[in-house]
């Protein structure tokens, strides 16, 4: 049975999944890169960037390399995408991620703005759609057969997904800042333990993983 | 020098300190035990309340134990005191402790309303003070001589220590529980981390302790 999933979700003590203020030059906003420093060190992200076998290989990068195995599409938020809001004023943005994006798969954009279909190398190829997260969730199960769907954030779609009890597995990393301000991923998820275990391990960088598995 | 700490402070994952409804029947409102359940485990809480020799002596009671030793002083808000708010209508109302409860020290509650000192066994002296932050540390301190002073809690008296500049060790254990409501800990707390070395340490009942001391 195909599983849906989010991995290295990094969140603030207080809760906060992104910083305030995304702009094109802030893809965290004042968040800036402390929410992914510990995923930086590893070697899952070296190799994703190229640089090779470089990177810490214990336990952050034990839970980072999750992210790929048997994953067949990626749906995200239009804010992952990009910084633009409202209709699309700049259909020539591609994402932050180059002309060949980690992801190597289909990837589902959340947007009440649809536009084309955009393909870029690896196999990534961007559907724009306009769906709540069971149509989003069925459109990309289709497309993945027998594999796995990850939800990819931001913060407030992996929210909806939880909400919806969309999610089979989640692995949730609070890195121990206080941001302040941004957007909460645990919002509106009272009494979220109930449908997971829950295991939490912390590691050398400082950062706690924290994950969850439907009961 | 003597030292302001914090100690057994359970916060949730979405970092309410409390839940929402205190009353008399349920002094963390609608998060009832949930946040202290690692606690009742540890033979500190069992030997505290007259259990003998029971209890578990691992991680947890390592933490739970560093509560006592070495202060001299209590500073709690009111609403640890009790779950009445605006002006005593019942001075009979002597706390959740009964008539020996188990600080062993003065005690200074944070009210707008000060009453009478209350005298209660074991050396349990309650002065009632309406006072700021910085005010209350002073008068603590000063009964308080070598040893350190303890905030106690609640959620919103530990963040006006903090805000303030006046914690220098503060124990916080995150439970994997999401309260959606309640009293929050870490709002208007952007980047305490700067002012802290911060190390976590998981327990096999589930829980997180982080430890913040000053830098």
């Amino acid at each position: 049975m195909s599983l849906v999933r989010v991995h290295n979700f990094a969140v603030s003590l207080d809760g906060f999944g992104t910083g305030a203020g995304q702009s094109l030059e802030a893809p965290f906003g004042h968040a800036q890169h402390r929410l992914m420093q510990w995923f930086f060190g590893t070697r899952t992200f070296q190799s994703m960037h190229g640089e090779g076998d470089g990177g810490s290989t214990g336990v952050d990068d034990a839970f980072a390399r999750q992210w790929g195995p048997g994953i067949g599409v990626e749906i995200m938020g239009r804010n992952k995408f990009g910084p633009q809001r409202g209709p699309w004023t700049d259909e020539e943005w591609q994402g932050w991620w180059g002309d060949e994006p980690p992801f190597r798969t289909p990837v589902f954009v959340l947007t009440h703005h649809p536009r084309p279909v955009l393909e870029l190398k690896g196999g990534n190829t961007f559907h724009f759609i306009d769906a709540d997260p069971a149509q989003a969730l069925a459109m990309a199960k289709e497309a993945a057969g027998d594999l796995d769907v990850r939800i990819g954030g931001g913060p407030s779609t992996v929210r909806q997904f939880l909400a919806a009890d969309l999610v089979d597995h989640l692995h949730v990393v609070v890195v121990p800042i206080v941001l302040g301000r941004g957007e909460r991923l645990w919002d509106s998820l009272e009494s979220l333990e109930q449908r997971f275990t829950i295991e939490a391990t912390t590691s050398p960088s400082g950062v706690t993983h924290l994950v969850f598995d439907r009961r």
